[in-house]
């Protein structure tokens, strides 16, 4: 079958990889669409330091077991239909229309469908999908916005990872997907004052488009200056930024942090402490958030459709990757097999 | 009067200090016990690094107005004796023993008694004190303990911003003051599982004295090779610590980072992201804090005897801040005026 996959640091379009074979409990399923989320960039750049900083935390211990000179397949948001269940496994009619958590159950135990030489992501004409795991795309909503479930869901986690109340003013730093899928949740939260900060003019309309309330251009000033968040959103992910904000914060803010900056950073402890603080480092969200991202975006609580930037097929995802670093330009783009 | 200054990054003696005079609203107090806090020791040693970076965070407004080139008083850990009111000002009886928080309240708003060139701590024979603030030691309760309320609401701050519960494992990091204070209070709220680590064997047997269940050195293994605590204390405050745990420390642990690390400090943001760890930065204490310490001290509940290792006079100051250092030799030195 087809399928982008990741050699070299750069995605590679094959249609010689074997077909998955569904096991006990798996479901495999084809691929309707797949959103090319930040993160899939970073490792493309960034894998080995991924992986060695994986392995230093877990050391040894349980580590991403993925060999980088080998091929990677990737995709971890996506929306897809059913074809087949694997052995004694009872799973929905193919046909069915659906989206998971992006983990493979299987005789080895619970794997992430994220970066792997074996297992099967999204970018990919099918996968295989776990049959406890699968929740029905609700009747009639576009299988492209059922496929941005999992950006939302890790926006909805920011948001209630920071306890926020609606008179609470929120500062959201970077207004790519992960950003903008923050603005979307504290729009839901009933926050009611949400301002956004983008260098770019493109990210700033989607920001708005999204559900802020004022959005700022940290090239004509910081936007501490112009308001006094009780909490901020770091998503950017570069080195720097979570010091700026501890430098210009006000005493008891909290910073969520969902950026993922690979580099080693520098800050200024006395700051955060003078201020007293709080840093939630934030990665992913709970199977309620995901499903409870799903129903929103399908009964209308959050229009995805302006963070669609781009579409492109399995051969076209290496030029996307490219495409992606330009922020005028893209968004968010989806591989639709 | 008779006080110990900071003068060129030392502690002087002066038996020439003017005797403060009280305003309304202040009274005028004969110190009776002042410890020696580790943030005193900071400051003499990195002054103008504090003075910079506070400049940094209040960028003109309201920073400390403290110049380095003349004396400056210190000491805001203390028990006193009330001599003499302000002009229409109510307060205790001449004789009446007391704590405050370290604030002093003027026609020029609220000073904190910390570092200044003006207003006198505790490392003299008289300072002034705000009449509202004022709270009785009880009857008693020995001066030098008295004199221990604020260290221990420090700590006490810290235990209660971790939301820690009594079955959640705790690891102190650092067994000096601060860390030990954080001891006492983890064991007050009934934490069952109380880890402590440092170097010095001398800290480790006060970590045990103030409520450590178990106590590690360092230089035979990572803490967290032994224990998986739900909430880390990091007491020490110099660079690269918070790092460690970044790495070592289990997903989702609350990180309270109460050691004053002066220096820029430089971290991997992807390991606290993997692992969702939230990291409260922590430095004062309420005013309900204080006055709890205050009571736990004198109702027997913190036995902080152990902690006081040594007394000096206003003359052996300078001498006190070099031999803390030391930490085979002490943690907290009393000066008596």
């Amino acid at each position: 079958m087809r399928a982008s996959v990741l050699r070299d640091r750069r995605m590679v379009y094959r249609d010689d990889v074997p077909d998955p074979v569904p096991g006990p409990g798996q479901v495999l399923v084809a691929v309707r669409s797949c959103g090319i989320c930040g993160s899939d960039l970073h490792f493309a750049a960034h894998g080995a330091e991924v992986l060695a900083l994986t392995a230093q935390m877990t050391r040894g211990g349980g580590g991403m077991d993925v060999d980088l000179d080998r091929d990677i397949f990737m995709g971890h948001e996506f929306s897809a239909e059913v074809l087949e269940a694997g052995p004694d496994t009872e799973t929905y009619p193919a046909g069915t229309l659906v989206t998971s958590l992006p983990v493979l159950l299987s005789d080895k135990g619970v794997e992430p469908i994220v970066y792997s030489n074996t297992t099967i992501g999204g970018y990919a004409e099918r996968m295989l999908l776990s049959a406890p795991l699968l929740i029905p795309v609700p009747n009639g909503l576009d299988l492209k916005h059922a496929a941005l479930t999992e950006p939302m869901a890790v926006g909805l986690h920011a948001v209630n990872k920071s306890n926020i109340s609606p008179r609470e003013t929120a500062l959201v730093i970077g207004c790519g997907p992960i950003g903008t899928a923050i603005i979307a949740a504290l729009r839901r939260s009933g926050v009611e004052t949400i301002v956004a900060a983008d260098f770019s003019p493109k990210r700033r309309e989607l920001a708005t488009a999204m559900g802020a309330h004022q959005v700022l251009d940290p090239a004509q000033g910081s936007p501490f200056d112009t308001v006094k968040p009780a909490v901020v959103f770091e998503a950017v992910g570069v080195p720097g930024i979570i010091d700026d904000v501890l430098s210009r914060a006000r005493p008891g803010t909290r910073l969520v942090v969902a950026g993922v900056c690979m580099q080693p950073d520098t800050m200024h402890p006395f700051l955060a402490i003078a201020k007293e603080i709080n840093v939630q480092f934030v990665l992913a969200y709970t199977p309620e958030e995901f499903a409870d991202s799903l129903r929103a975006i399908s009964e209308g609580e959050t229009d995805v459709s302006p963070l669609i930037t781009g579409e492109v097929g399995l051969d076209g995802v290496g030029a996307a990757f490219d495409d992606l670093a330009d922020p005028e330009r893209h968004c968010k783009i989806l591989v639709t097999p």
